[in-house]
């Protein structure tokens, strides 16, 4: 076997779910985010460090982030093609994974749609390449989250007492669960609002389902969820078109002006623009939508830049 | 906002039609090409540029032309896979272009099926990093405009007085328009041969349309346009087979004979062999077809130093 | 023409198929890339050299090993995507390899579902760039049979007088022939074994056909191959389930029982756990499979700078 020591990562040798980090690790993850948006330089790598790019579900947002993140630590990147590729010969995630290893892969960033597609992989002994979840199914998105996290720690400087509401499609949106259950451990809380048919009652335990006109004038961050358009207007599966979302459940103008002052409007995006916001708000004063993409990069270098340190990769500073 | 200035880019910072160029500054970019061909070296950069290739439609041969100027020049590459993405999702080009400068570059090479594409993107105030058309819909195609001029100017020294005939598919080719106007412009004359059915009103201010076999001894440059396979043989949507095209219109070897011995042969490409063109006629002594394709790189090579320059990126020499 | 000699390269200069080579070139090859396993560096680039990669079948195991050898030897690399590319527009090989030429490509790797796609090629006195084949249809694959050689040759230090079973789709498979013709050649004996439906009389002049359970306590190597997964259970197409299969010509854990304690168990990947092999098998002790992988990259790396040597662009030692 080509497996060199036969000993599992260690947990912050993969990043797969930022629950398993203590709110310290946390606020350390987030500090070196924002240390690098302010110009901090990459590390100085001990050796070259390849780095393989698998998404077997596209997100042109989310791997160009990664990729720019790759670029500015220095490492050497290599996508991988998976549609149309031994995946579909049947082979496994696991024997593909495994192959990339072989050939010389030191770690891999992974999107994929099955939820907690890395949980058998992360125990298994003859793995040691680092595992950085992209997005698994209906699980969590740990680089969205943390960008999430740092565009708010930019914004208030701090997280304690911070309200927090999430507007939208609750029960298919990867975002809702894995930022709301974070947010409240880091010491927000969280409020949401959306058509009733899509609130979830797996998130009653991280905050209350609300009508959006009682919230609003309360939060510190409004963070509208991106609608599936495939669940708009269609007979039998919904029962509003994408004017009626936008009337009801949408960050309309009007009800913009009734945020605080110092409130600021997120977004996952791809945004669509004039349903789930109002197509003037996403490029308004109180937006952080596109700072959410800038800072997607420096987030994603934080992540990465803790799997070097834990693997012994980076030279002392 | 991510958006550092507020500023618009200058005519320069983008290169989307050289119809907004001057006939000087359209030679001192074709010089600055033959300089590169001759083997000139890239210039010092002030600090790393992130460059995004984003081909909405699929092009081997202009994306991998761009793709090595760009490493020519010591540029940071990134191909962003547009097909099955966000865009798919719904996301304008507007926010692609946004989303990828959020991500920190700072020019992106496009093409996309929409004419004039980016005329709305270059009057953004929020948009600062440069945009090069890498063909539009029925518009234009500036760089193989470029490579077209290079190419004439290598050969002949000059364009004064110079005659070019373009044969083929007028209609439906970017090609033709483009470069007929841009031909006149440098002082040379045009002329237009192939299917009545595919002349278009449209080019008559840049040349008549003639019999192919009237023109043919008096051109100095022949080039054939690309026909597409689609147009031929069906019933109801053309009256010829790929034969009968080759022998009404494209250019057999007795018509080759009849061109004078110092005329050339051109063609964009990809060349049907034995439509167009005969197949021996292809790689002959007087087709430049392959050298086009050749010239293709450093004629990009030009543009993007142009927008290097304009943006205060290049260390002086 | 852009064509700088007029001159055909040499056989060295490509390397579309060992069987050109002689005994004594197949094991100064074998010896470079076990060199290169046990940790020796990349040799000197005279100067940039730029490789394209071409895959017209998907192969993402070949792909990314042969991106990695590239990235070792220090090469600049372009992966052409050739799906839905002008090569669907009707462009023939020879003329989108004659492009990438153009636009100054040193080296191609290019696996096509032609068989011997590469043969006019070679003969094409206007190409001077380098063809590696990486599959070629019902032919050949080269960097396959190299690294099974390698692997084979790291175990026992030699080839004389080995006994190799090679088991399963014989006819259907590029690497049971052009495998068995090379192991000969290097003095090692084959034994072929799997569904009578799936022998082939091609191969008979290589090795006997024979029960496998005749032959396992017999040989060195047990090399099971691939199988089709749409060969088997579709009524009229194959006598067999997916578990007959495993039962009858699969190396199941009984079966493994009686190879020698020597022996060692080979697959050119991707393997359908519980089919060709059983599930346990895969990463056992005698098991080869991912250390064929990462020789892969070596032997890949050694063909790689076989051609550089041979095209003088290496700096001395």
């Amino acid at each position: 076997m080509s497996d060199e020591t036969g000993a599992m990562l260690t947990e912050m040798e993969n990043l797969v779910d930022l629950d398993t980090l203590s709110i310290r690790e946390l606020n350390d993850l987030l500090d070196l985010a924002l240390m690098y948006q302010k110009g901090k330089n990459g590390p100085t790598l001990k050796r070259d460090v390849r780095i393989a790019n698998l998404f077997f579900e596209n997100s042109t947002r989310t791997v160009t982030s990664f990729q720019m993140a790759e670029h500015r630590l220095g490492l050497s990147r290599f996508d991988i093609r998976v549609a149309g590729s031994s995946v579909q010969k049947g082979e496994s995630l696991e024997d593909t994974i495994k192959t990339i290893q072989a050939i010389g892969m030191d770690i891999a960033v992974v999107r994929h749609p099955a939820t907690g597609w890395y949980r058998e992989l992360v125990a298994d002994r003859n793995l040691h390449l680092s595992l950085v979840n992209a997005g698994d199914g209906a699980g969590v998105h740990p680089s969205q989250t943390l960008l999430d996290l740092m565009t708010i720690k930019k914004e208030f400087g701090h997280f304690d007492g911070l309200k927090v509401a999430i507007v939208g499609d609750l029960s298919h949106s990867r975002v809702a669960k894995s930022d709301a259950k974070i947010f409240r451990k880091l010491g927000m809380s969280v409020r949401f609002a959306g058509p009733e048919e899509w609130w979830s009652e797996e998130l009653a335990p991280f905050g209350s389902f609300e009508k959006l006109d009682d919230l609003l004038a309360d939060v510190d961050v409004c963070m509208c969820l991106r609608v599936q358009l495939e669940r708009i207007g269609q007979a039998g599966r919904a029962t509003f078109t994408a004017n009626d979302y936008h009337q009801q459940y949408g960050l309309t103008k009007a009800r913009a002006e009734r945020l605080k002052k110092t409130a600021i409007i997120m977004h996952p995006a791809p945004v669509n623009r004039g349903i789930e916001l109002d197509d003037e708000l996403v490029e308004s004063k109180q937006s952080r939508i596109f700072d959410q993409m800038a800072n997607g990069v420096y987030a994603r270098m934080a992540m990465l830049t803790r799997i070097l340190e834990e693997r012994d990769l980076l030279e002392k500073e």
